[in-house]
């Protein structure tokens, strides 16, 4: 069986390379060179072009960026076009509920079987081979490839039979994280009011009712206000509460608290703060009162 | 050392029973008659009046509903008043910031000592004396009561020797609780659009990101729709995040995300639902979807 | 007939004198002197305490700040334990629903009538007698004082039998004004993104679709960023969308436009503008947007 | 000089109508037949295709529907590769700051003029040539269709030498005219909450501080519950608030009014609204208070 896998950059190689080291025929590709010749050490024969990976693929695993570099490489670099009859696409980026009806559509008239993937995770989750797995489409499909994702997860939630229903969720839990991140943020401004520390409120709420690892990772950033390296940029946090919002939309959900949230995004990229990690959101609170 | 125990509902109850049970010399008191039977069935006497429990007490801890169950025990009821001076007046509800600031001004006056101390947690966590308690006031009264409050809690946080740090602080958390339970309700709603099982995705958050007792808790109940026998009410929910945007506007501290869940939770009670669970938030962003 | 005129500010004091204008006998009364004597330059009595003023009036008008001034001298300074049975007090200031039911439940009590009459208009509005007079109470006691509101009011509407409805409306009335400024100062901050000049955007849209006088005027001072002297104060606006948030909720009213403004008013606040024109809630849309 | 008009819809039937009663040479086209029928009984010559129209044309308008219509018509439909070169394309619908900056880019491209200049008022405006022209985009072109303008419109103003700036300025007002709407409805929601009569409070505030067309014609639809024939479908607001939250986050401008009031649209549509009447947005305030 041969594997094609699509985008090696900070998630797509170690899962790459955790498929090579499960003794797995893997071929890699990426849009930048760096990231495919540190899997080609690793024994992967790497493909010269989108495309080439593709031919002959019995799975393609793509890991792409976002919307536009899905599209772009699986549309314009012809992969999809490329790819065998009875071939199964994996899509494991976390892109937007209308590019997955689309996609779908567009495997079905190529025969190609098409799977969405998004996972929970970051990195070292990636490396450990413990990523959360989000799976939609056909479940005849899903079992075939389930080898290959148990490889890369630690678990595979299956959620219909729709690749679209992988993406909705996906968002659904981004748009949580976004909530988590704004309350907390909003919570830190009300206690700092009040002269509280603000290192203490965290570890008072992680360590009881919001010990959680999306309060515990973001609330120790907020807490001693390390926003660099960003974990997860600020940026796509607000690009993911535009998607879920878009994602409601389509099936007339009102999502109140993300129209709140959005322009929280917005101000912090106002103010230059894009860049830093999704806990900088944090400075917006802050900086609304008064207190930066 | 005699303890006075003014407020005997769900929480005082078993609070006081554990300092009887520890060996101290409780005496209790409730505005209604039924739940002090029950603490004297454990050895306690119960007094007549507030004041004749504040007679001669050393301690004084006080449990009562809320703001006005609070002001009227404690002023119109001649509690403050009968207090011998050198008292510590240990209040473990959870009050208004204002309230807060007024009663550290009236204790002040009588040279009572007076410490802020809410708790979070539930009924069961009260009965195996498990509380995480929010202090502030003075370091030296808290050092002379926490042989008491470590009876009654797992864990006490020491927040500011202002006793509205504390109250600030619940409020924060009770905040918090409001906007986790208003983001899955959205998220549950977003994820419903699609057709994906909500048990499934709360089954999917709770044992990854969101694997916090918060989100486990009223996550179980949206999932299954069981918002009754209430562990909090809606309507009480409603009161907190009021109180919390009173705290934080008290040192100009925008709340916006507080805005958008105080008129969810409006709407809840403009559909008879603010006797149900606070998890019945839900209700209200199922039917703004149209889905119920 | 005997008039007692509680509350010469700036508003009282042009309504008072336009009453002595008219050939009424109107004794004054103001917290402090100034205002008391430019009426009595005008030929009013003044009294020296509002209880003395209240003596023997027939009707009692009642001008005062906020809900504060009004419960402290009515209640503690005792004007209406003052008052003769059968005597109308008539309450032309905008305060809380919650005191307006109280306020009428206790004149009820001393059979005092009680009317509420809060108004449109500003000073100018007022000295040329042409305020918009919001009516609510007994409709016969409306009849009887109905020419007195002629000398101060172009139209009075009446607005149903019970004080809290005219208190309510002028909330309702005070909310809008609040969404209109806050849209405003958002659509400015849009347009100035693209460079549009914001005084040209401003004569746009008042001499089109938005041709009404809450948009002209605080429009013209968004678009010359002239915010004092304050013509009505953003910390008073702030204190009106929180009543009207609260009049809604005790009749069970979400008001989620309330909600995102409250919090864009306190973040004027924390940024010390409370003291300005409620047009430089524009400061805050901007600062948003990294513009100032 | 040769006028060819795309899109003779509700809006482009009248003004290409009263260009050809101006004695203009106009060459109309329209997707559907029927309403080019109508044009060509007033004495215009109409056209096949759009690009048959475009052939020639010295000036093209173009009143398309939206943004898709716009780019199907003018790209796929080879409008733009017909049109020659200097001749000048007068954009006249509402299009998304991202078209417009699109369409500016490959009009340059092929040396053909572009204007952006949206309008602002009805059938019966456009039918009178009183519109409100937004016009944007170079000022040497501007005046040379300016009598062609001047046929159409009341007052043509001048934002600015990029033609986004008149499609974010016309987004700008209808975001002023959904915030409008949505205070108006909210209000109504509060004062029916006191049993103030709603048509009395409509009358109230339209004949004082808010005497302005956008609250007259709107409040009266909400008065009297009448939200057929749809003026402006709800649906296509929600589209313009969308599209306004998109031009402002292009130059990172949060619209924090905006985010609260698309949930209020979607909740419309998620009660099959989308298609009354953008009035019928107080529906949803009214739904949310139990009132309805």
């Amino acid at each position: 069986m041969k594997i094609a896998f699509l985008g090696l950059g900070t998630m797509g190689l170690p899962m790459a390379a955790n498929l090579l080291k499960a003794g797995y025929n893997v071929q890699g590709w990426n849009r930048s060179a760096g990231p495919a010749a540190k899997l080609a050490e690793r024994g992967a024969v790497n493909a010269a072009t989108a495309a080439e990976a593709a031919t002959d693929a019995d799975v393609l695993i793509s890991m792409l960026a976002d919307d536009n570099a899905t599209r772009s490489t699986l549309l314009e670099g012809n992969v999809l076009a490329t790819l065998k009859p009875g071939a199964i696409h994996v899509n494991m980026a976390s892109i937007s509920v209308a590019l997955a009806v689309e996609l779908a559509q567009l495997h079905q008239a190529r025969n190609v079987g098409y799977l969405a993937a998004p996972v929970l995770g970051r990195v070292n989750v990636a490396e450990a081979g413990q990523l959360t797995i989000l799976a939609a489409g056909d479940s005849a499909l899903l079992a075939n490839v389930q080898p290959l994702l148990d490889v890369l997860g630690q678990k595979t939630w299956y959620l219909g039979d729709r690749p679209e229903q992988a993406s909705a969720t996906k968002l659904a839990v981004n748009f949580m994280i976004a909530s988590a991140i704004g309350a907390m943020s909003e919570a830190v401004a009300l206690v700092q009011g009040y002269e509280v520390d603000k290192g203490e409120f965290i570890d008072l709420i992680t360590s009881s009712l919001f010990a959680a690892p999306v309060y515990k990772g973001y609330g120790q950033a907020i807490a001693t206000d390390t926003f660099e390296p960003a974990g997860f940029k600020l940026a796509l946090g607000l690009k993911d509460v535009r998607l879920a919002q878009d994602a409601a939309e389509r099936v007339n959900v009102p999502l109140a608290l993300a129209g709140t949230l959005r322009a929280a995004h917005v101000e912090s990229l106002a103010h230059d703060e894009g860049h830093l990690d999704w806990a900088a959101l944090s400075r917006t609170a802050a900086r609304r009162a008064g207190q930066i």
